[in-house]
């Protein structure tokens, strides 16, 4: 039994993932399919790229991610099978998985060209049920990756699709808002890890994040650090800085939207 | 093994789906149950139809597929199992199955009245907890359909209730849209098959597609056969016309709503 | 092979709920998990007690359900491991399992305290992924309650968190609107129990409902009781009181919302 998980900007609206489950369970009826979340902004490859990263790592190790956010599809981009962190995974070759990839150096990617493994007639709108579903249920059954199509470099694979954070002054990154969750919290693009970095830059200093009009001092850890409906920054459950409100909503308190910017500094205590 | 499909209106931000769930693996725990959708609009049988039409047909043959769109519940109208196309199919008798019927000779359609395999408490109001459910399982388990109640001529059941395309003249088809999917695509019930048959009217002509106050050349099968941002119609993954805005949304960028009008006409070059 | 059902307010437009599964399917390939419902308002304790106390009794016996609207994450609350009606509860410990907990007399509470059986890092904003998921997969594997920590009296834990109906005069119960569904049906906290209660109060009386300004006569079974687009009372398939419109949804008619009152009155035949 292989794990297999789906993740997409479908939505559960239509029957577009419901299709691609019968398409599995016709060809391989010991996958295990678990939905990731489907709910990915339309066409937006950088959403899914971050949550895609952190989601997969807590499924077991040989589990199979297939990632469909693919404004492309119908048209010339490939489609990439990788190997990657003990996982694997299937989706366009557009960004998607860079995230994944990030930190990884025993990676196999190999482009998906073997059409016997598609379903017979393949339509220019839905290729998550005619290639991406059929060829995840034959990977779930053991085929291996090679047989797919050939093995290519990694240089050659999309790349810089998705924005990250940087340093924009030594003592400050500057990042976006990825996505919001339902209960308003903001999910940026800056890693516990840059923080790290970043306090590493001077021992007396203290961490303060701006976004929108606001100024909040301090990172936390848990939401009740704060008063309640007050902001606050947080390393959130994804290893991502986060800014909520404790027992309220941030989008709605900060009237922050996705891709607006967040600034972390390290000022002088003063 | 059996795969239970689902498709309801039902959503899932109520319990409902899951307490179908529940019955189904309190009777029968070797079903296998996948949602194509519960977000089928309210009481829209028209949708549900055309829904169920497009998906049940990529699972695998033998697979229950159990719909759930049932203003009536409660009421006289009455519960069908169905079996064609190598399928079977449980449902109320009220136009939901019309269009999975279409093009089948060999359909076998049975009453369903035998209350021995319905919950003991029967409400008025969730019979797909207290009977879709129950009665699933068990057909699932192997339970034969003759089982359910008496077998009954095709010609008794409700039909007329979804609309279907038709010549508005010689060199026209109309239609309308039945569903808009979270892309803003506009999926009508014009059949592919129904546009073959006018494209022979004339060997001359080419296809033009009224919507709105649009008018669309040609009817394409990739989205990227058109600019961005520009309409086009398509032969869409359900084998319907649809109407589209490359990386962008058609019910948005023209204004359309479900229900609305479209027309297909075989034109003269000019 | 044990149902493990999840119910919680954090929707599926997030990757948490497939976390919780993936973390689940890691340590416990076997258990199967079943959706109730994820659209539990954002920490509406209320909401959730009830869905669940309507939703967990039509599971097979031994199911356990896990329960995560938990607005104190990362706080001072307990989280409690429970046995009663045969089935199984995991919850935080702030009301979500009043209701089920109600009219059992054989209960057994415990307080989930051994970090051995959660994730190696416990992070204070998601529990669900970090203590939930990996406690309900080693419960469902078999390993008994009592192993997760110290059985406490049921006297100690929250209770009074979730509003119920009560008598506001000899012959009128008072209760709330406690959920609205995807069909505009508005569910109460008013028991048939409650009812049938207050109609033995007086043979000759009648009861009626009032809700925002309007006043239902008699509480009927089914929709199709009254005409179309008329409100009706009725006692829905949960057991509870809901107000529904026949083919519409009483929320617009009525312009009601959740948390409004509903009052059920015995009043004297004219």
């Amino acid at each position: 039994m292989t794990i297999v998980t789906l993740l997409s900007d479908f939505g559960t609206q239509d029957e577009y993932v419901g299709v691609m489950k019968g398409v599995i369970a016709g060809i391989n009826p010991d996958a295990r399919v678990v939905d990731i979340t489907h709910s990915i902004e339309p066409q937006d490859i950088t959403h899914g790229a971050y949550i895609l990263a952190a989601a997969y790592r807590y499924f077991p190790a040989g589990t199979l991610h297939v990632a469909v956010v693919d404004p492309g599809v119908g048209g010339a981009r490939r489609i990439l099978a990788v190997e990657c962190h003990g996982h694997r995974f299937l989706a366009p070759d557009n960004g998607l998985l860079e995230r994944v990839l990030t930190d990884s150096s025993d990676s196999v990617v190999v482009s998906v060209q073997d059409r016997r493994y598609y379903l017979e007639r393949v339509s220019d709108t839905f290729h998550g049920r005619d290639i991406f579903a059929p060829v995840a249920a034959r990977l779930a059954a053991g085929l291996p990756l090679a047989a797919l199509g050939p093995v290519i470099d990694r240089q050659r694979i999309v790349s810089g699709a998705v924005p990250r954070w940087r340093f924009s002054t030594p003592r400050c990154i500057d990042g976006i808002v990825v996505a919001v969750d339902r209960f308003g919290n903001l999910m940026t693009n800056i890693e516990a890890a840059a923080i790290h970095t970043l306090s590493l830059q001077g021992a007396d200093g203290r961490l303060t994040v701006e976004i929108a009009d606001k100024r909040i001092d301090g990172i936390g850890h848990a939401y009740d650090q704060v008063h309640r409906f007050s902001p606050l920054a947080i390393i959130g459950s994804r290893g991502l800085l986060e800014i909520s409100v404790n027992r309220g909503d941030a989008r709605r308190t900060l009237g922050v939207e996705k891709n607006d910017r967040v600034r972390v500094c390290l000022t002088e205590d003063d």
